[in-house]
């Protein structure tokens, strides 16, 4: 399997996305949130990149999640936390959700034949599931504003590891970038919530007091639900296709 | 200080240059070369892209470097191995060496205050340099066409430990990129050859025969002469200046 990283949006290339699994990685917090969300009985997300986009895509029964500044938006149901999408806020309803950079790396991977949503949380899932397609994979780190985000570096290169012990390091290659990702996951896998609040954005996240956010999205591994992009949204990938090692 | 690493010469941005120093790296060979042919004696160096740039700046006394498709160009002195150029072949000699990203990392930093030649040989004096200088620094990975190369990435992570080391963690302010190339270094330290063979080029020089090149660009520390850019050509960094620990 050939398994390319790519450090920001920015730098992704549509057409080199085509007939690939695409991998969109935004911890802090985009994909994060869309994981716990569906994890919890959510019955399908729709990302969309403003806050106006997100009031013409709501439909009646439809919740409505997203910040701006660090805080709930007017009139929606959530920031952009996921511990404020429990099962008892979430199970059965579609959410609409504004982030910026997650959705644009779900709009830029669209020439890809599976889009799937990945974080730390579900790092191993994610590989389980790119193998189970059986295509070649970009593990597309959404960034912030098409400048790398460490955290998301820190994803790719936990999948990559995933990916690698599973198949045999004899049957992956990987590009220099993701190389890269891997030894610096490796290097830090054992204190990944210091990492995270040692980035760019923990550092912010952390000033703005959402501490048990970092606390919950450094962990890694604790969720087997791979969400995927079907029909303008997310939903999750069934378990059978997976092929869970839980 | 601040300290940015830069992933390759396509995402540098001239006017960010602007009063720092920049530190240019492409270990696999340009900046290995340069360093050891100054190392042996070598008067100065002038890198330039084209064959016929070369050709052009060659005056009498003058010797001529570069490689095209792995093999010496006709008519030059020396290919682009840091081995040829011993103390017996250099010593009191301009060189005039073509290199792709290397002379390219070098145009692209021409609006700051000082530009140095990096890489694993030199990591830990480069460092001091840059601290003598007392500028942000910015570590500019020449990469291969636009693409980043993994052996840049671990140099750059080995200057700045050497960096951080020195001036403490609490004075020194981290790009994302660099604090991802740090980890990337540290994860490898002790296996720096195996991790070059494991990149793109290191698979490549590999395969040309190059078994030796990779073993001496794989050692790191080994020297403490610093090229800098100077009307024109690299050449040694004073002594006093880079503020040797060696």
């Amino acid at each position: 399997m050939h398994i390319e990283v790519v450090a920001n949006i920015g730098e992704a290339r549509s057409d080199d996305l085509l007939h690939k699994t695409v991998i969109v990685v935004d911890v802090l917090r985009a994909t994060s949130t869309i994981i716990t969300a569906l994890a919890n009985g959510c019955k399908a997300i729709v990302p969309v990149e403003t806050v106006m986009k997100a009031k013409e895509q709501v439909q009646e029964g439809d919740l409505l999640g997203g910040e701006r500044y660090c805080k709930k938006i007017p009139g929606f149901d959530f920031g952009n936390s996921p511990l404020e999408y429990t099962r008892e806020a979430v199970q059965g309803k579609r959410i609409i959700l504004t982030t910026t950079n997650g959705t644009r790396g779900i709009q830029k991977s669209m020439k890809a034949d599976h889009i799937l949503a990945g974080a730390l949380l579900n790092g191993r899932a994610c590989a389980q599931a790119a193998i189970a397609l059986k295509k070649d994979t970009v593990i597309l780190c959404a960034g912030t504003q098409d400048v790398f985000s460490f955290e998301d570096g820190i994803c790719a290169g936990l999948i990559l590891e995933e990916l690698t012990y599973t198949l045999g390091e004899k049957n992956v290659l990987i590009n220099d970038f993701g190389l890269a990702m891997r030894g610096s996951y490796l290097h830090s896998k054992d204190r990944l919530f210091e990492t995270l609040v040692s980035c760019a954005n923990g550092k912010k996240m952390s000033r703005s007091g959402f501490h048990d956010d970092l606390i919950l999205c450094a962990k890694s591994n604790i969720m087997d639900q791979v969400p995927i992009w079907e029909h303008d949204q997310m939903i999750l990938l069934p378990r059978s296709l997976a092929r869970s090692t839980f």
